[in-house]
């Protein structure tokens, strides 16, 4: 398999995380998403979704990050990602769209371009952009994991998931733009116990092939 | 089922298309979104999500509308909403979370009520900013579509899948913003075949019991 991968990319970060829990081996292709080269050949010609990460399996190509780990996760089960019953599958679904949908999108580094180049928003204001939606995102998915039965060691048990796999990146992000966390503790407790696993530190920006490529 | 939804919630609006090809009766519960009801109790007290739809099945709660899809499917598996094998199911996947998070997370009413209070940004930047996002993000989605073996009468073969359920309901939001569509033909061949389709028109907005709620 090879994995068309930004070291600094969040997104990317997820699914090198779920390869690694599941200790499946995969080239490491890198695309500098700051030179845009995800916006040129030879690139453009791998997949016309124009994004990383980008898992080529043989002939199959497979395009965004959920997609990708649901997809490792039904063609490689063990150790499963997901859990085994539809309305855990469901929560571990739903967490990791918490962070997909409601707090990466704003924040990622076409967007903040977009917010200075063409709205004119300043550095600061730029800043506090960032900071709003991750901080109150992190509150959203804090409400859903603290007291819950079924979070455990990890967001859903005491096994990683899929959540788990979106919810460290995450962390990682807010921590590079100084966000606040001290009022998500559960999901920081989630993020440690991550970060005790050899699989999360594996996969992390620092341990890349591109790893501050200049 | 009970379904929490607001008319005019394009991730509402993808749910009642999913319950409707599967023709699953459900109780509609409207939360009523520009009167910020989502973040009043009683609904704070339904789900700490603070997001709308969810879907109350029993005893059990799922957030996030793709979360409430794959339940949905899992749990009332015919007609199926997603392809039998691991890569159709990884394009439809990456189709839907091409709109859920490439797209609708920067339009949705929040982001825009942040950038105009907060970011100060003008009506016209903000209309911009809209349109930017949905006819950039559906280009994407027309190259992936236009020409690929598996686009058929609906987004992935002949028949709906969840990808359609997602892809409705953002050219909704695109025409109702006067978006430019003429430069996804694809997409909208995709979408007048839905509108054939009697789910897709049972499930829109202005057939909802809160429409046009005051």
């Amino acid at each position: 398999m090879q994995l068309f991968s930004y070291f600094r990319s969040s997104a990317s970060f997820r699914v090198r995380i779920a390869l690694e829990l599941k200790g499946l081996p995969y080239d490491y292709v890198p695309v500098h998403l700051v030179k845009n080269e995800q916006l040129k050949p030879p690139f453009t010609g791998v997949s016309p979704s124009r994004l990383v990460p980008i898992l080529k399996d043989g002939e199959g190509l497979v395009t965004q990050s959920i997609a990708i780990i649901e997809y490792l996760d039904e063609t490689h089960p063990e150790p499963p990602l997901m859990p085994a019953y539809p309305l855990g599958r469901a929560r571990v679904r739903a967490l990791s769209l918490d962070i997909a949908c409601e707090i990466h999108p704003l924040n990622n580094l076409r967007v903040l371009r977009h917010l200075v180049h063409e709205l004119k928003v300043s550095e600061d204001d730029k800043n506090r952009w960032y900071r709003h939606w991750v901080e109150t995102g992190l509150e959203t998915v804090e409400r859903q994991l603290a007291g819950h039965p079924s979070t455990g060691r990890f967001c859903h048990g005491d096994t990683p998931t899929m959540a788990d796999a979106l919810l460290v990146p995450q962390i990682f992000n807010a921590r590079r733009f100084e966000c606040r966390l001290e009022h998500v503790p559960t999901v920081m407790k989630v993020f440690d116990a991550c970060m005790e696993h050899p699989a999360f530190v594996r996969a992390q920006p620092s341990a890349c092939p591109d790893a501050d490529a200049p």
